[in-house]
């Protein structure tokens, strides 16, 4: 077995009890249709590498996993009700392969559905918690992933606003990418570590590894944006590049570009009709500025600070496999 | 001073340390557009109803009004991040006279800024817990606010499929309106008292009067969208007949009227282009059919349940302030 099917088999795992709680705190109520709204993105599939993130971070510390799976679910759910919401924003029609929430149940219902399962967020850890922990620990969690979605919801309205504008920087971008992924990462992983009853030095330190990971799969997910096989990448290798998206590659591009690099830029960049032929000359010459190899030595960089972040968090098991978690993610090619 | 006067001066004195916890919680960070959305209903006005009952009800049962302060601000910004979805689902462009936040800053924007508020209703408790009060109080009220989100959520659903369906009945509509209104009167109550350390009877007491209240506040809501003076209104008095909204008074009529009188309501009721003369008969019918009065008579039950169900709490002023409001609320003209 490769080690990417290990690891998917490892999330498939994971994932178990986590969906069956989600399935349980997500039972029907009236009305029928906002339930069915609710759990129609869930049931759809994705690879809950969240809840794994916090049953690792759990175990890690000595805690039993099933310590984590309330928590594991809470930032499943919101995981997901940011897809909802951020799929009604951006107009988009297609999410793991079926209609987005707003398409198949237009989009008052969608914005409610995700608002229901924002409440469930909270629910999850509030009636469930598990009874070796402190109402002082289940406070100091619900703080964490609060602070989460509100740098969620900046990363997104920075998000928005970013297309439009041309001096966008690295820096810029960083904040972005932090906290439309790392900051949920970074809750995942520090509230997973307080399940386990770790030391405080034990939930920073897997938070900046969460952090710090969440940036390299970023970067990562940019880069396969543009140099994937677009069978397997299930969307079109141009559109990136066609929404003219600040992503490290391209503002790295845009700061390096000579004359005639940025002529061949601008005719498909944030160019919504930019042909086939200007798409892959783009990609040439991000090849040529050397704005990928930037991108993937960004993304390694980070990928080691992450590591480096939890070298005190003992040698073990679970340590182990959210190393080969990141591993996978960064070396994967779609 | 009429009573009326009264209240309302009461109403701004006890905004006043809420609305500065609130201008604080949304201190601008970046981006700031995202603060500005997010600001924007909260600074529009608004009669700050929910944070009197909440500090009201801590005072009834011997806190202090300091004790409830962050409740109250937390669940003002409920109430409005609700308001803010609602605006954007119902496609409605004016609140409390000025453009709604979707019409002022985007579809987009109005979403994040609901979610962000959303957030901002856990951080507002969870990073100001009032040091007399242990986590698992903490925990408790979290609890009672996300159980009024939900119920909000399932209010509006309701409503959302209400309008197309002939069939709906009292008790559909109570629970509509329970969920729409009721519920949240209801945490306001349940946690201010929380806030003041009242006893799990009175909790549950000052609970129940909300709830009450809550429903006969909407009753009178929606008699004066039908009976009330248009200038004074603030909206066309014929848009909940033109809409079809099915109203305790609708419901009644529906079930009520005769062959004549079904004629009349049919020319109407749901017709989104219904005229002024046609509107008239309408009203014309429900007074005659006795469905306005139906409506006043259920509205002042609730009202003396509401009353009932505080009987065991201390006589105050404070309780004598909670009981003014709701006669004011329910005796106003518009």
């Amino acid at each position: 077995m490769s080690s990417g099917d290990e690891i998917k088999k490892k999330l498939v795992q994971n994932a178990e009890p986590v969906n069956e709680f989600i399935e349980n705190i997500l039972t029907s109520r009236t009305p029928e249709s906002l339930y069915k709204a609710s759990r129609y993105l869930l049931s759809a599939g994705g690879k809950r590498l969240r809840p794994y993130l916090t049953v690792k971070s759990c175990e890690a510390v000595g805690g039993l996993a099933k310590y984590a799976v309330p928590f594991a679910a809470s930032l499943e759910i919101l995981h997901n009700f940011t897809l909802v919401h951020d799929d009604v924003m951006d107009h988009d029609d297609l999410r793991r392969g079926k209609p987005t929430v707003h398409k198949e149940f237009g989009e008052p219902m969608a914005i409610l559905a995700g608002d229901l399962l924002f409440a469930k967020v909270y629910q999850s850890v509030l009636d469930h918690v598990p009874p070796h922990m402190s109402s002082d620990e289940v406070v100091l969690s619900l703080a964490k992933m609060t602070d989460a979605i509100i740098l969620l919801c900046e990363g997104h309205a920075l998000d928005i606003s970013y297309p439009q504008a041309m001096d966008v920087t690295e820096k810029d971008y960083i904040d972005m990418i932090g906290g439309k992924t790392s900051a949920l990462f970074m809750a995942c992983a520090e509230v997973g570590a307080i399940a386990g009853r770790a030391s405080k030095a034990q939930v920073a330190a897997l938070g900046r590894f969460a952090w710090d990971a969440g940036l390299a799969f970023q970067i990562v997910d940019d880069i396969l944006g543009i140099t994937a096989d677009e069978k397997k990448l299930g969307k079109p290798v141009g559109s990136d590049i066609r929404e003219g998206k600040k992503t490290l590659i391209m503002i790295h591009a845009l700061a390096n570009a000579n004359e005639a690099q940025m002529k061949v830029l601008k005719k498909a960049v944030g160019v919504s009709d930019a042909s086939k032929e200007n798409i892959d000359a783009v990609v040439k010459t991000l090849y040529e500025i050397g704005s990928i190899q930037y991108a993937k030595d960004e993304a390694s960089k980070y990928t080691a600070s992450a590591f480096d972040n939890i070298k005190d968090i003992p040698e073990g098991q679970s340590k182990q496999e959210l190393v080969d978690l990141v591993n996978y993610f960064v070396q994967r090619d779609y």
